[in-house]
């Protein structure tokens, strides 16, 4: 039985509590679109979602008041639900800014309402806030708090959510037989995801305890103030019901199945807390986050805070009931998560040095254009089709062969320029191998072979990510993966392109990582078709270039242009000027042995070099790999350019290897295998 | 001291109580701008509020919710304050479509609030409601409500209101200084305005009791349904606190002046109630409406209707001491005025017949194109632009001369045509006269002469309504109103115009009246410049036209075309058939004595009758005036059309009156005297 995955909207799928939801609805089986005004998030998220996932999650930059935009949501989708985060949230700052806040959260919710209402959607899991019990100590007996607990929100934050509920219970009271609605409380979520990939990622200064002491304990700020230590609690600091964020998604799941159990005919609005049930002080925590990041944080005991009462820990029985959700992790568990998170990511999502912009496609976010190295000397550009390097610029110079637009990387006439060659790059001669004793058949895109994938090629498909760091100032690290469906080529793969640059080294560093999802067995070659061209920022051919070609050896082929399987040595080719009459090149060198799978397990060995007298660019290429195709630039390759204009160094396995016995080895990709290999592309400035 | 007039935003400025609160605010010398969506209420209201105020209510139909509408608003008109009445209001259906109330009344205030906030308009008088408190009697002591009654709504109706209170609250905490908000709770508001002009004008079946007892009067509805006569009062009927719709709308002045004596620096978010503080029962309503009816109303009782309370009066105590506001109105005198209003307007402003449009300038209610008849076989169309007759049309056939756009009447090309010519029509000979001793000079567009007023021509000045009513099936009168300011005339002037349509008849009917608002005397000579051609539709020239002119008297004219003074003898003119050669006619014709200011103490005579063979169509004309231009048609007269195309007959005032002793006084208006005259186109189909 095929079962058909239900798409769920997450609106404010790009903040704190919405990205974490959307790691969990994955995991669960459901599609997840978001969308998100970005006003207090980043697009990053939705990035890191996507390699951490695996999952493509279709993302719209759209405010929730714009009713056009929300529309055309729900006309490319078939949303099923609706999990709405979407919401201004800072208790303070929706006291100087009321408008903002009640036109930002309770227009867009009319908006969603009003668009579900007009495509048939029908349910929806609400992002409330314990906030709308307001002071739940002005009654005796009302701590823990039960949902039955009279709401009244003492700040135009939480008369916002309040006034949604109560737009919910309405709504739901005109048609009590259509509308599923749950309204979920949360008390105080904290923490990140154990990936450390995801997080809080508050602008400005934080408004919470967790959040803030993160950024005392990495210096961002100077001590944590503790309003008050004078409450009648253990230790005289207020308590409150401190819940990891990872379990709060997960609330999100469990209401939404509930909605998703709920007859056809039956409708629903009802309001459940998600909380732990336990209640933490302030220094309680203080010391589970003092002892994840092993620093003393330095504090201090300041006064009282208006609007703060002693407790406000929550009663979670009606959940555990009736959404058979409880919490399942500690404070000290969200401490060591935040700890992580934080460490990876001092500066949340935001990476210095780091320019993303739409390559040529405004608000389509899968067509970003990232450079890394702005101003530094060493700056290079990617973009997410073909996991592509766009540009790299050493000393204000292009080296590499780029296009202008997503649209002219997809175009026919794109010899892979900078792309990514997969899933088996070069040439697989009549199209067909066999492979655990079944023929495969590829189609051909030359005469007699299929080059570079031909009808699956990597290069014309947009890869998720990327995650982008920046450990230190001097290094970036861009990480894209592909989910590759079994097609032409058998079975699942996933693929991981990794780009490192060192903007101090001047070195580009591309990492291949492969493994089967699905099936038993596939071949594998993954590689870099970038056109280098050291002297193009005169928009000169490789003339003049000196290359150095670090072996002799070569595969050597038959009257067809086809592998004999033979190795043998070429005289005269390691050491050469390019020339308008020159020598050329569409060699496969061979550089080491019959490979592993994953030649990461070798050392890096320089396999090329080239320097141009006009710039002074010396491009050292190393690999872990056993060969390399050397291309030099043919006629007609290239539109817009004559021949000769750049030069290819393809490292990779050797050409045909499916189909030779000696060499299939490093191709067969077998399931619990890696593939891998590891390039770097070193650049110098020679004196002239 | 010039007195600046504060100009007030009116939202919903249409509606019942809107409506009259724009009347109360022109009457304290405020200046009025409507913004009103007309999904419940009607543009007649603002056009006959013009009528009633004689002052000129510049309109918008623009909903709350369209920002960019809004902002337009405040960046023609200098805002001073807005009054806040735009909101849908009916409980029942507010919870069968409670998203449409919510986004309807929040989201518009939130962008009426955001634009206030851009523009720097700080002053806000909210239509809020009773329906706030929800129940009162659900507290021991709180009958007659206090405005400290704890809110509790429990309708979205009353729940949008309560948050829209909770909106200005948060926004001037967070601006205590800046905002001045007055909240108006309204109780019952019932009656209409003493004019009988403007009222309460309900869509559907009424939900309120007097409104529903007015159409069971006029046997709209067969009879009133009483919903329960069991409650613990006089006579078992529930207890409510109704108000005079006018002392409501000047709790609105009174609100208003508060916020304006409140100094620059200082701020307010107050509530005040709106009631009498007097309750009536069900029952005590009844009586007084059938009194001022004389009609015994059929009642019936039945069950009590969920959600009523025995009693919910006002405690208004609060209004009295801060705004200095009572009513003054009893409920015999709402039911009085109500009854007014539902003789005069038995379908409120709902016309039939009647084809309202923009006059080829879509959104702009000044330009309208106002048909009546339409499909009767006698159709009259009308603009505001001079009052003008665009078209009539007698069984299918144009029979005056017309233009396609308001633009086409205001270009220098139009020779004036199917206007009102006025302040003073015909000719001013060297474009002076001697007025109280003192010497008028206008500006001359003739030669020797001022024609049809030069450059203070109400042709090209919009007047201002029509006032249109439908007495009976076959009657429509359309009333326009001008007020033309000093300026090369003296004194201020009031003029209406007043169209009468009889489908029946086949007549139309043009009486002017006029007076002066300002000054000691001035000079007047209205008339009407339509251009007929009874063989119009076959696109043909007066050719074959029968004409009598019932005068044989003419003015006698000097060698340069100026009346001597003398009325003389013309031989030949009474009867003739115009041909292409026939004679030329731009000639004064005198049917009676000197004539008073207000002819219409005359009786209607004919004094020209036109026939045409080929159509059938024979016009009488009857008029009070003393003379009539009779013009046939010059060379290039008319744009588009040959000589002899179209005649005029422009019954008046004897040309230069002003100037010659004898006739003066015909044409000399004081002050306290009235300016008057009539003249009716009469249609017969003859046989051919």
């Amino acid at each position: 039985m095929a079962l058909q995955l239900k798409w769920v909207l997450v609106t404010g799928g790009a903040g704190y509590i919405g990205s974490h939801t959307v790691v969990e609805l994955i995991e669960n089986g459901y599609k997840c679109v978001v969308v998100d005004n970005l006003c207090n998030s980043s697009y990053e998220s939705i990035a890191r979602l996507q390699v951490l996932t695996k999952t493509e999650i279709p993302f719209f930059n759209v405010d929730l008041t714009d009713e056009e935009g929300v529309a055309k949501i729900f006309q490319q989708y078939p949303i099923d639900s609706v999990i709405h985060f979407a919401g201004l949230k800072a208790v303070g700052e929706s006291a100087t800014i009321p408008l903002k806040y009640y036109h930002n959260n309770i227009t867009g919710t009319l908006v969603l309402l009003e668009t579900m209402r007009k495509f048939g959607t029908k349910k929806l899991v609400f992002s409330s806030s314990a906030t709308v019990y307001g002071d739940a100590t002005r009654f005796p007996d009302m701590i823990p708090i039960p949902e039955e607990c009279p709401t009244q929100p003492t700040n135009p934050y939480g008369k916002t959510k309040l006034a949604i509920e109560e737009i919910l219970a309405d709504l739901h009271a005109s048609e009590p037989e259509k509308w599923k609605f749950a309204v979920l409380r949360y008390f105080n979520p904290i923490g990140a995801h154990a990936s450390g990939l995801i997080g809080e990622d508050p602008l400005g200064i934080p408004n919470n305890l967790l959040p803030y002491m993160a950024q005392v304990a990495v210096k961002r700020r100077e001590k944590l103030f503790v309003f008050g230590n004078d409450y009648d609690s253990r230790d005289g600091t207020p308590i409150r019901d401190y819940i990891h964020v990872v379990d709060l998604a997960r609330g999100h799941i469990a209401s939404l199945k509930y909605l998703d159990q709920i007859g056809d005919k039956q409708g629903i609005c009802r309001a459940w807390n998600l909380g732990s049930g336990t209640g933490s002080t302030v220094m309680e925590v203080y010391k589970a986050f003092c002892l994840a990041c092993g620093i003393d944080l330095q504090f201090e005991v300041v006064g009282r805070r208006a609007g703060d009462v002693l407790n406000l820990t929550a009663k979670p029985t009606r959940a555990l009931e009736e959404l058979k959700w409880r919490t399942e992790m500690s404070v000290a568990d969200a401490c060591e998560d935040l700890w992580k998170w934080t460490t990876g990511n001092p500066f949340g999502y935001q990476v210095m040095g780091v320019v993303d912009t739409m390559f040529n496609k405004p608000g389509d976010f899968g067509s970003r254009l990232i450079t890394v190295g702005r101003g530094s000397g060493f700056e290079a550009s990617f973009t997410n089709v073909g996991a592509t390097l766009v540009d790299l610029n050493v000393n204000g110079k292009s080296v590499v062969i780029g296009l202008a637009s997503e649209a002219e990387y997809l175009d026919e006439s794109n010899p892979y320029l900078g792309t990514t060659i997969g899933r088996y790059a070069n040439r697989i001669y009549d199209g067909s191998f066999t492979l655990e004793g079944t023929k495969v058949q590829l189609a051909l895109n030359e005469k007699n072979a299929t080059l570079h994938s031909s009808l699956q090629s990597f290069h014309k498909q947009r890869f998720l990510g990327p995650l982008v760091v920046n450990p230190n100032k001097n290094e970036y690290t861009l990480k894209y993966i592909l989910v590759d469906r079994e097609g032409q080529f058998p079975g699942d793969v996933v693929v991981s392109v990794t780009y490192g640059i060192n903007i101090k080294l001047q070195t580009l560093t591309v990492e291949y990582e492969g493994h089967l999802a699905k099936g038993s067995a596939t071949v594998m070659n993954l590689t870099n078709h970038s056109y280098f061209n050291l002297n193009m920022f005169q928009n000169s051919s490789l003339n003049d270039t000196e290359f150095k070609l670090l072996s002799d050896k070569v595969l050597e082929m038959d009257s067809n242009g086809k592998p004999t399987g033979k190795i043998v040595s070429l005289e005269n080719a390691s050491k050469f000027i390019s020339t308008p009459s020159g020598p050329h090149f569409d060699t496969c060198f061979v550089t080491g042995a019959e490979a592993p799978v994953d030649t990461r397990v070798n050392d890096l060995k320089p396999v090329l070099t080239a320097q141009h007298p006009l710039s002074g660019i010396k491009l050292t290429i190393l690999t872990t790999e056993p060969s390399f195709q050397f291309y030099n630039g043919g006629p007609g390759y290239l539109k817009n350019h004559g021949e000769r204009f750049g030069f290819c160094c393809e490292p990779g396995r050797f050409i045909n290897a499916v189909n030779i016995n000696e060499w299939r080895d490093a191709v067969f990709l077998k399931k619990g295998e890696v593939y891998g290999s590891r390039t770097t592309y070193k650049f110098e400035t020679v004196s002239l």
